[in-house]
């Protein structure tokens, strides 16, 4: 219904699905999901909405990036926050209290396709960010949860982002954070201690070997050869892991 | 296949899916898909199918309405008649006989694919409907089956329509239907007796407690604030709720 | 993001969704999906990756079909094997070698971004497949996974191809291999053994009657009535079916 709504408003326009796979309410998630897509996305509106906070006065905002290249449109609580810093910082922000470019709904709880649905739309359509509401100043919008990681005396304690559709965990480090580690990285994780081999691709894994495999966003992932690490590992979103010299 | 049928007869033609999340064979939740989204939809040619019976003798059909505004293109077995009935009622309808305008199938299975998409394609191309086959009367085809309230002793006595992605419990009850009752709801279903709060928001509600919200298209849902009430209620499609004051 | 980066390079290009269920890792299913689609998609480039080897030495290919009418675009595992025969068989391929025309990767770990999608734009916008890379022999490329019946003694021994959504169970069997059999078929397959008719369509099946039915792709299905026979009879794909007369 949301594609449908922008069609109605701005035929010309091409809407491209990020993706429709992030668990109910997880913001987290949602945030993470995009603020990996966005350096890949071409120039236009950019349209989320995890929003368990919606028709509670949780903000409904537009916030420009880029000097005005690029425009996110969702709820202020946190989903957009990693992607408008990764693209540039925010620029002019508004409120979207204007209900001249909204649909009259019939219940308060689908904002997707009753107000975030036309801005978007009105947006690639070129009206001007300050005729969809009142103004904001950006430094006001709810910071986002990506997780930094710690230098501790054992190790450097990482977190999982994420574990994609083939079960690779990613964690929240870049690999110029374990530079000065060798080829082999221990691992620890609740009760577990494990050893990884840091590999160029998932093929150059043994089977059963566990691999630290720089992923398509640069990241470090723990990686097995065509099996699920999440699932193998029992490692899931959020978890700590601590990454040390094996002893 | 369906949109690549689509695309080699009618080339410019924009698709935009509604849902592909119809559990198979379920006519009734195709049903109730298509007339919740079928308000907001752009105006076109509406391509539906939830069709068990394909190859047997139901008919395929097109069937215009609000003034030839839009076309439905699917099975004659109840899928569409709501949809149709909500905008505006059958006009012109035919039997989609005309094999001129369908692919030479291999087998009797896919109608989608060699019936539907090209009927729908030259729709979109103008084609005029009576090409397609056979004129017949729209009140011959099937109806739909959406349930409506029934006003007993003990109470209103409701049907649930639908269970959402989030786990809400829609209910076929129009807020007017309940508007003598309080703020306070008796909810009873089974064995089950529970209150509920009539409530703006799912966001307003303490954890645990249930709701009464009017959702997105108007009707009432059972709600928990993030939890899935369909799951903590053990509520499903097509169980009765019946609603009164509390005792 | 494959869109995206489609859609930065060839901005004119509509994309069209084959599949995106097929199991990680699983090349001879996604194969089976694309040969399948191959005969229903418009004109253009198609674009295919089940890709478990990524960053190992198999090659990233392209090979026009049937006079250059389309080309295909993907790993060199098998998966375009059986597709590039259906239609046409093989003419210039190459080895995707040339990094102008593709995406600096921060990993090596995501080609459907990096390295097919930009192939697969360049070529939609009229870029000359020998631009991508060195060119190869086709005949040096991985064969396809298709598996073929075998006469026995005993009955036509055949393979479960594929389940799809409703359970059907499809065979790699031409109905006309079994032109010489009656109305009813034997089937057996590990210890059981079972009995079934050939229908034409699968409403004409009475409740727990296995049917033999000509799908949608002209192969004859195992199948129900509204029942998923892949559950019912314990059927999964890859699994053996020998198909003889009744005894």
């Amino acid at each position: 219904m949301v594609k449908s709504v922008i069609r109605g408003i701005a035929p010309h326009v091409t809407v491209i699905d990020v993706t429709h796979h992030i668990p109910p309410h997880d913001v987290r998630a949602g945030g993470l999901a995009l603020v990996r897509a966005v350096q890949y996305l071409a120039p236009g509106v950019v349209l989320a909405v995890v929003d368990p906070g919606v028709g509670t006065d949780r903000r409904a905002v537009a916030v420009e990036v880029g000097d005005g290249a690029g425009v996110f449109v969702g709820p202020d609580n946190g989903l957009l926050a990693s992607a408008v810093a990764m693209t540039g910082g925010a620029g002019r922000a508004v409120s979207l209290t204007n209900e001249e470019f909204q649909f009259p709904a019939p219940g308060p709880t689908f904002a997707g396709r009753d107000v975030f649905a036309p801005a978007a739309a009105h947006l690639a359509n070129g009206v001007d960010l300050l005729e969809l509401g009142e103004q904001i100043d950006a430094v006001t919008m709810l910071p986002g949860l990506l997780p930094i990681t710690r230098d501790e005396p054992d190790g450097l304690v990482a977190e999982v982002l994420w574990v994609d559709h083939f079960g690779n965990v990613q964690l929240n480090v870049d690999p110029e954070e374990i530079a000065e580690l060798g080829e082999r990285v221990s691992l620890r994780w609740g009760e577990q201690r494990r050893t990884a081999r840091r590999a160029t691709t998932y093929g150059d894994l043994k089977p059963g070997e566990i691999g630290l495999v720089v992923d398509s966003y640069g990241l470090l992932s723990i990686a097995l050869n065509v099996r699920p690490a999440s699932e193998d590992l029992g490692l899931r979103a959020g978890d700590a892991v601590t990454l040390s010299e094996p002893s």
